[in-house]
């Protein structure tokens, strides 16, 4: 195969051919360019390109290799481009978080951890990715830079706010990409886009070197065309760091060796209730095909869901607005049009609102443990419907018709609201054209649990996630 | 010994008698229901007497050793007669929490938790004490009760909000009390009354049965006029509740049978900065005491102690408003008139505040258990001056004219603030007439250090907490 053609597979084949010397890191690099120069006008990923930089780790990469580097060879993610969420400090880039207001900023002087250690494992960063403004968002309609398109139809939105990180793996331009998720925004673009895409445990992996949205509900995550990838790119970035508060220090516990195991004394059911009541046809489709190729699931149920959702919403209002404060006084005009307002209300906020809602937020936390104690992994959509036309202002679930921006989050909320891992896999043929995701949910610090059972989805070929086709 | 002389010393000799057959359980709470009789009229610690559940507690415990029963025999609390601040649940009574507001709720239906294990550890329950409502305040100037005096000094206040648990105790009343720590309400009636008292780990003992103020910051703990006594009290307290999500599981590390260890291998330092600068000078020549008994202490310094105080101040604001929200728009009149106008302030608190006062705290947190990897106890100044004339509205502190009912927390708030065990202790002598305490300070889940320190410094003859000599 060519560079071209690996490109279009997954990213663990990539660094296998790097690897046997079948192609060259060079080669993968500019295959990945070219594609983005020519489907990024249509796509709208990227908002900045690392050519430069990319030309020479992978050349770099190819000379090590050709002097016979033993560590180099053997490096998981070996020659594989990847791009991440213009979030992450990358150096020499400024960090945007999708803003006007950031421009002004300096360039970042040195990569986030998360960067330098994909780097680290072969990875090769070839540029920065679309978002929401400040991550607020979970459609990529971006005002400064246009929205980001769905690959699998130009007309619809890629979701948010890792829109950029989602559209570019389904589109085939790089097969890797780094977001992030406060409240579905890793979840969210996977479902759209139809790739997989991991929001591992809270505390997990360090956020320093990235911009915050909302301190105590931001995650990192990376995204991919398989359940492997995924573990590989994951694997790579975990890690203490005590530059980020919340991360917790634990021992690195790789989850791609054991991916291939079997399901078998894995507890798994579907999470019925809320879950199942605000799923569109669609994604209450692909959660039952799921459940029929895991054996056929019994439902279970979490209380008073739609409350920690509310709670997750008060939360990410009053923190981001908090954290916005100084530019929402004095320049609320920078700010990006579709999310200002709700900046501006999360700055009046009462105390005793986000008082209530971190209680909620614990009391769930609370409950989900004692469910998790039966239960090893929990099955639930991930949107409530596929992606919605750019510009839509409403969608309609059960009868509903609900604000089509923020509902997208709507089965997603309430488990980032109490730091779950998650892993969302792509499910097709439920909608006549679009993918729907659905949400592999582990206890805490299982990750290895839900990119188990994606991976053994994968393999029956449940769930999957296609290059586009593009013009 | 007869009971009143054995009322009037510590705890253990009590339980020592029982056990020996030297007096009776019985005699004890007779002694103790008298002696409160002869001297509350003056002091005011008490709201409720249970006398009859006392005597029939006490009868019983008699009766079960003439029958030779074992298991009574060796309790470690056998026949010590104690009491509750009025914010523990006590089958029968109402739970006031100071207010005038809760006497129109039913009484308790059951003791809470603590009371519960005091009691199956031998204790005898003989009534609830005054407090400031809803254990917002550092006087004790209860308006609908009348206020705590101090047993030393009957013009002067007791400190609170645990006032009547510390004034109780140094009135010879009972030899042990229970009380509550928010932002020092356990530490300053200890400091201003004279008498030991420990606030343990944020998350040791469970809170469940006792009426909250502000659940982040919320300890309770036990009072006494020996360290031993405290550490009996508080092992007969210890062990998880899943009722208080607070409370974290860990295994019961009794202290009482290691506080006669020897301090050597201990590190112990005064802590300087802000904990000098805001203390007068009684309470700097208190540390200097401590010091100089202890082998002469460095200096060590926590940073940006007041921004942690003011973060624990805006805290307990909006999370004890929001919890009396209702009663705030219903009632407002019904309130204690001395902290009414902070409550209603509370809920006028915006959310942003609050999120960069839980910041500032978790800031500090990591600050303070970076310097507790080289200090295992820390020595600082409980109150900045002695007990104030009852109805001061300022103290004077460095030359500063501060108001008198919030600056009593000064030095202890920054502290209760990120959960640090902490033993009061008080020091004779700084002043003409009254006595001063000194915070011990221990790494979280390490009260057997601070229980051991205070301790030595007893035996030492540094501290102490003798009776008050009452009309």
């Amino acid at each position: 195969m060519n560079a071209d053609q690996l490109l279009l597979g997954p990213a663990h084949a990539m660094a296998a051919a790097v690897r046997a010397g079948t192609v060259t890191a060079e080669a993968l690099v500019q295959a990945s360019l070219a594609r983005i120069e020519r489907t990024d006008t249509a796509v709208n990923a990227f908002t900045d390109l690392t050519a430069a930089r990319a030309l020479a780790a992978a050349q770099g990469i190819d000379a090590r290799l050709k002097a016979g580097d033993e560590a180099t060879r053997k490096l998981p993610l070996l020659g594989v481009p990847y791009a991440v969420k213009n979030l992450f400090d990358v150096e020499g880039l400024t960090t945007l978080a999708g803003s006007k207001i950031e421009r002004g900023q300096p360039a970042a002087r040195q990569d986030g951890p998360l960067v330098q250690r994909m780097d680290a494992m072969g990875a090769v960063l070839v540029g920065a990715l679309n978002m929401d403004e400040y991550a607020y968002g979970f459609t990529t309609e971006n005002s400064h830079e246009g929205p980001t398109r769905n690959p699998h139809d130009l007309s619809r939105v890629a979701g948010g706010s890792s829109g950029g990180s989602g559209a570019a793996v389904a589109a085939g331009q790089v097969p890797i990409t780094l977001g992030s998720d406060t409240n579905g925004s890793i979840r969210v673009p996977s479902s759209l886009c139809g790739v997989f895409g991991l929001k591992p445990t809270y505390g997990r992996l360090p956020r320093n070197g990235s911009y915050p949205f909302v301190a105590s509900l931001d995650h990192l995550g990376p995204f991919g065309r398989s359940a492997l990838d995924v573990a590989l790119a994951y694997d790579a970035m975990q890690g203490h760091d005590g530059a980020d508060p919340a991360c917790v220090r634990r021992a690195v516990e790789p989850t791609a060796p054991t991916i291939t195991q079997s399901l078998s004394g894995l507890r798994i059911a579907v999470l019925g209730g809320y879950f199942h009541d605000n799923a569109g046809p669609d994604a209450q489709a692909a959660v039952a095909r799921v459940a029929q190729a895991l054996g056929g699931l019994h439902a279970v149920e979490l209380p008073e869901v739609a409350r920690a959702r509310a709670a997750a919403f008060v939360i990410s209002n009053a923190e981001g607005a908090t954290l916005h404060l100084p530019d929402l006084r004095l320049r609320p005009g920078d700010f990006e049009p579709l999310s200002r307002d709700r900046f501006l209300a999360g700055a009046l906020l009462p105390a005793a609102w986000v008082l209530q809602a971190q209680r909620v937020r614990r009391w769930f936390a609370l409950r989900a443990a004692e469910l998790l104690r039966d239960v090893d992994v929990l099955i639930a959509p991930a949107t409530p419907v596929v992606a919605p036309p750019i510009g839509s202002e409403w969608i309609e679930v059960g009868g509903q018709r609900l604000p089509a921006r923020p509902s997208l989050g709507l089965l997603t909320q309430p488990l980032s609201c109490i730091g779950l891992p998650v892993c969302a896999a792509p499910v097709w043929g439920c909608h006549p054209r679009m993918p729907i995701g659905v949400q592999i949910i582990a206890a805490p610090w299982r990750e290895d649990h839900a990119l188990r059972v994606a991976h053994a989805l994968e393999q029956a070929g449940v769930v999957q996630a296609p290059v586009a086709t593009l013009p």
